[in-house]
């Protein structure tokens, strides 16, 4: 494979930085290929002061070229073809049907934001026309729309090497809303970054736009804090641990302009299974979850590491079932060794919490030379886990917690203890979901997205998706980094007072010449204004 | 006149805390009656426990019965009759007859917001339907919403008694959210606060609503960073000075879960006068800025504190013509000795600062003893203006300063090393703006409203103003702290999956009961869905 190992400042290729490093593949452990140089500061400062050069540029630019932009990065990473796949399977350890599924959904977000950007109703147009013998005051002509923010920081998350990575969700939505991008590659995918980023260079050539469009660099947690101390950054998107996304929230508020993080950090993603449900159906409940446990390797957000019921005996044949489904679960590759070792040491920690009681783990012995991790459950009483805050942490990896609670209202109180998290989960039937008002309104002030009989795994990237949540899930509960609503993220409103109609930008002209939903003197439509 | 001097913790008067304290009034200087009580840490916790409460309660009232809660808070304002204005004036300063419009302003912004609830489209309701049969994957049934956040502190300012203290901006979009409230009142006029406080404690009653709908506590700095670490404090709102909502922030970022703080602090305003407007009308233009660096005493947020134009004989004539103007203008009574004394000794600053000269001081001496502060204005030069930062920081007071730009490049370049603005100005003819492409991107990057041919006092309180701006402006400039988007400052996302209609909220449902805009499957529609 044809890699340079040099960071992307602008449109040049840089590796003026100190240390080396290659990537190791958790399919074997062996050292893949090309020697990876990591970004030095004037690289970081270079690539704002181009970004920020850009930014002005891309302000110009009209949303259908913004679209097109935006499209044909889609199409520069499906023209990479196999190699993207083959060299993210050999970084990653992540199966190349898991990996081809990841790059259509990382080339269908692209295509979802360039249609974003192309209806353009999302920049919440707002006219209010003047009227000029109001008493006692006239009320001057007032034009609200959402402008971009400036350069963004993206950091690449190791368990999407390619959706929340270097042109993942972050990106997409970054480069939609008219921000250029830098990019720190997640050092686990160096290889797989460089091809993504590659793409990303040539649609911004192929389309030209201004280098500083995007940048890309290699490097470790230092260069990280200096992107985002750097006066240039605007905001900041971030999907990784709970540490490392805090440790970058709180250099961005510590600057002497604070700006906002997108941190999506840690979430537990509790499920209760309600008593008819559990009885009429709590096998096939003991399936879904184990398979929602194990999916990726138990390596996403949103894996269930949190199962409450009533405990009793139809409590016990469900864990019993789960026991049996997790104990045939095989071992397989973790994104890396750093991941493995934090999953081992977790399972540990875990079995020597007074109260929790090993369940079930992987019948067959997880291959330490293939770097994996097998399934692991467990069981306490929610006494315990109420007053056990150690378990209230995520486990990366494939791994649940069964919590017997004595009652229903016993649930919605261990619920209120839980902290902030990306989803919640409720399986029940009809009658057990009338009769669970309360835990339901506990729920929703503790998740972003509640699930009525489903499973957290399996994000749909769309307009209504909602993946965010109370703090520790995200830094900022408002937002989210999975669909289209991303784009908010990254935007402020301007409000244009009193100006002509040829200094206007076309979303707030009386025209409407992009046939936006806008509201004009308090009222929604597409309807050009007439004087 | 009949007040009490207690703080309001829900339903209940409280006066358990230490410092006593009274009111100054800055017109004679004379205390006024009635001595008030701080609140203590246990009102703190009292008031944080029952808005959690009330909380809970109040996610289950429809939009109908907020909007009419929203719209009692108003008519209980106005009931408060005469004695409301009086005790504002004694406390402020400020003529009863722009008291009278701060009423009227706030009794409006109240009615808009309960409107904005009534009518209910800004909670941006999106509905993505199941996909039963999509390949490879069926798409679940999505449905997304925003809900309130949960508690909201908010501090009450000086400079707007009513609009912007216990019953004002803030309250009313937290309020309309769905959101109870805590208001720290403003120690400057605590008799005001009182008042509107029992007039919202009134409504919440007639309403029949939870007592912890609404607190106001007396107290000072400490106090306001024990609200700002309640781990029950969802989101703080905030309208006062850089150091103090700097240290709001710092303090709700610290917290083990950070919260959102939304500060408005300091912004100059700048006005930039274009050769050709300059040409035209400086006679004009002078006048009008005269007015409104005077209004309301100069203490506005959006008061213009900087003035750029082209340095030469027709720059001189304007500051000439200016001169004369703030010569003739009469001192006047400030909101308190503190903000008069910081005027006073601001000025005496600037004075000092090398390359500034003294333009004009009011000609009539202020009345130290009426708490009066005089017209000012001073002169400098572009360069001299980028190197002496201290020129960068708002002086709250009826003062600005004139500063020559050599070119009209020169402009763009100084706009450029400006902070954060809440607005930003330019006088022009249609010729000057076209020529100023590169003065209003850079404008646009540094301000949140661009105002052409106008003046930045008067902010109007409708869908399209945004009031707010890159730091130090605001600690957001993602939102406004005043017009209808507001209410977008106390709400987050939540998204249902896969839940039965009869457990989803109103505004998600197939029938669509309450004729909102939706995102429905991408398309923007009132429609219902209909299977």
């Amino acid at each position: 494979m044809d890699l340079h190992g040099k960071s992307f400042v602008g449109g040049v290729l840089c590796a003026s930085g100190g240390r080396q490093f290659h990537a190791t593949s958790p399919l074997d452990g062996a050292q893949l290929e090309t020697e990876f140089c990591e970004a030095a500061a004037e690289d970081v400062e270079a690539a704002l002061e181009l970004a920020d050069a850009a930014f002005t540029e891309l302000r110009q630019l009209g949303a259908e070229e913004r679209a097109l932009f935006i499209e044909r990065v889609a199409e520069e990473i499906l023209g990479l073809g196999d190699k993207l796949l083959e060299r993210a399977h050999r970084e990653t350890g992540l199966p190349l049907d898991r990996l081809t599924g990841e790059r259509g959904r990382t080339v269908g977000q692209l295509r979802l934001f360039a249609g974003v950007v192309r209806e353009g109703s999302w920049c919440d147009a707002r006219i209010d026309t003047a009227l000029p013998d109001r008493q006692p005051l006239p009320r001057p002509d007032l034009r609200r729309v959402l402008v971009p923010l400036g350069p963004v920081v993206v950091f690449g998350s190791s368990n999407f090497p390619l959706a929340f990575s270097v042109a993942g969700g972050d990106t997409a939505s970054a480069l939609a809303a008219g921000c250029p991008v830098i990019v720190k590659a997640h050092p686990a995918h160096p290889g797989t970054s460089e091809l993504v980023a590659g793409a990303i260079a040539a649609a911004v050539t192929a389309c030209g736009l201004p280098s500083g469009t995007f940048s890309m660099l290699h490097g470790g947690a230092e260069l990280a804090h200096q992107l985002v101390r750097h006066p240039l950054t605007r905001a900041v998107g971030f999907t990784g641990s709970h540490r490392a996304g805090r440790a970058l929230f709180d250099t961005a508020a510590q600057r002497a302009e604070p700006i906002p993080v997108f941190a999506e950090m840690s979430s537990l993603n509790p499920v209760f299974i309600l008593p008819n449900a559990l009885r009429e159906r709590g096998a096939a409940i003991a399936e879904g979850l184990k398979n929602s446990v194990t999916l990726g390797v138990g390596q996403f957000c949103t894996k269930p590491g949190l199962v409450f019921g009533l405990g009793g005996p139809e409590m016990q044949t469900f864990a019993a079932a789960l026991a049996r489904l997790i104990e045939s679960a095989a071992p397989a590759t973790m994104l890396h060794a750093g991941i493995r070792d934090a999953f081992e040491k977790g399972l540990d920690s875990i079995a020597k919490v007074p109260g929790v009681v090993a369940l079930a783990t992987s019948g067959a012995e997880p291959d330490a030379e293939r770097t994996q991790g097998g399934a692991a459950a467990f069981v306490t009483d929610a006494e315990n886990f109420v007053q056990r805050r150690e378990l209230h942490d995520e486990l990366f990896g494939p791994f649940t917690l069964i919590v017997n609670a004595p009652s229903a209202a016993a649930l919605a109180d261990v619920a209120r203890q839980m902290t902030g998290q990306l989803t919640a989960t409720i399986h029940g039937t009809p009658e057990d979901l009338a009769a669970a008002g309360e835990l339901i309104a506990v729920l929703e002030r503790k998740a972003g997205r509640l699930l009525f009989n489903g499973f957290p795994t399996g994000v749909e990237v769309s307009p209504a998706m909602h993946h965010g949540g109370p703090y520790p899930a995200t830094t900022d509960a408002r937002f989210t980094s999975v669909g289209t609503a991303a784009i908010l993220r990254f935007a402020r409103p301007v409000c244009f007072q009193g100006f002509p109609a040829q200094a206007l930008p076309p979303e707030l002209q009386d025209e409407n010449p992009r046939g936006l939903m806008r509201l004009v003197n308090g009222q929604l439509t597409r309807e050009p204004i007439v004087r």
